[in-house]
């Protein structure tokens, strides 16, 4: 369906400009948080100022004529950007290039700056390039944020809350 | 962040009650198309009965605990989960399995029907297995519903809108 579109940031102005919204974004954010996660977002902000490339991924306007699934389902224009930005992610990583997702912004404000028309919606801001080195475990994992949470948390079989059970497999 | 969960069906009779929404939502959305576009449907609806597992990807209920970017930017949560499928979709592609999304479902019924808490939603229908041949080209194409772009037309250079000048790269 394709119901997206990307926009490449050449400009130094407009990369100044998308860095400082999500810099103010990244301060009303702080204010419910404790300094660790507000360290974390810190170094995703300054990505944008440092990567070789920012990209942002946007939906386009219009997009009501996109019908499969829009009756009872009209957020899968979303999951079909998402899905564009992961095959991205796994690409750059191939190339050896890293990227970061960083959707610590006001949209309306973002659209507004980057002359978009109603109906489209910024999703992400992508910072793409060369990177030093990988991180060995997700980033939220080595901030101490958060814990990868082991498969079998993550299934359940037939109905929600019901783990597999390994005799009747 | 993780804030969705698989579930896995096993049961005859859920998979058959599955099948049951789907077909019910597309005789609606048919309704407003055209025979082409059903026929595209009916291939999709078919293939929950057919294929060699059937899964159901959700969102979790309490996911407002997933703070990062939600302050204004809430659906990120469904990027995360759209991006974990498009991940399962490629791995299953490298074991020469085939995998088919639906989402032509009303996701309140879905989640009755899978004993989902309020707040949990589900996103995906997936359906995955081995296939006799995967399509040359996407199926919206094959079946005459929609053209793949150009590449050009989905990129952007700083503004919404306007097209990267050769001069300039």
């Amino acid at each position: 369906m394709q119901p997206w579109r990307f926009l490449r940031i050449k400009s130094v102005d407009v990369r100044t400009a998308i860095h400082g919204l999500v810099e103010e974004e990244r301060r009303l954010t702080a204010k419910a948080l404790d300094e660790r996660s507000d360290h974390f977002m810190t170094l995703k902000v300054e990505g944008i100022l440092e990567c070789a490339e920012v990209w942002v991924a946007a939906l386009m306007d219009g997009r009501e004529s996109h019908v499969f699934g829009r009756r009872t389902m009209p957020q899968m224009d979303l999951a079909s950007v998402a899905c564009a930005i992961q095959n991205l992610w796994l690409a750059a990583r191939v190339e050896g290039l890293g990227m970061g997702w960083v959707s610590l912004f006001d949209s309306g404000r973002l659209a507004t700056l980057l002359d978009m028309p109603p109906g489209a919606e910024p999703i992400a801001i992508l910072c793409l390039g060369p990177v030093d080195e990988f991180y060995p475990r997700p980033m939220l994992e080595s901030e101490g944020w958060a814990t990868k949470r082991p498969l079998e948390d993550m299934l359940y079989e037939d109905l929600w809350g019901r783990h597999p059970s390994r005799e009747m497999d």
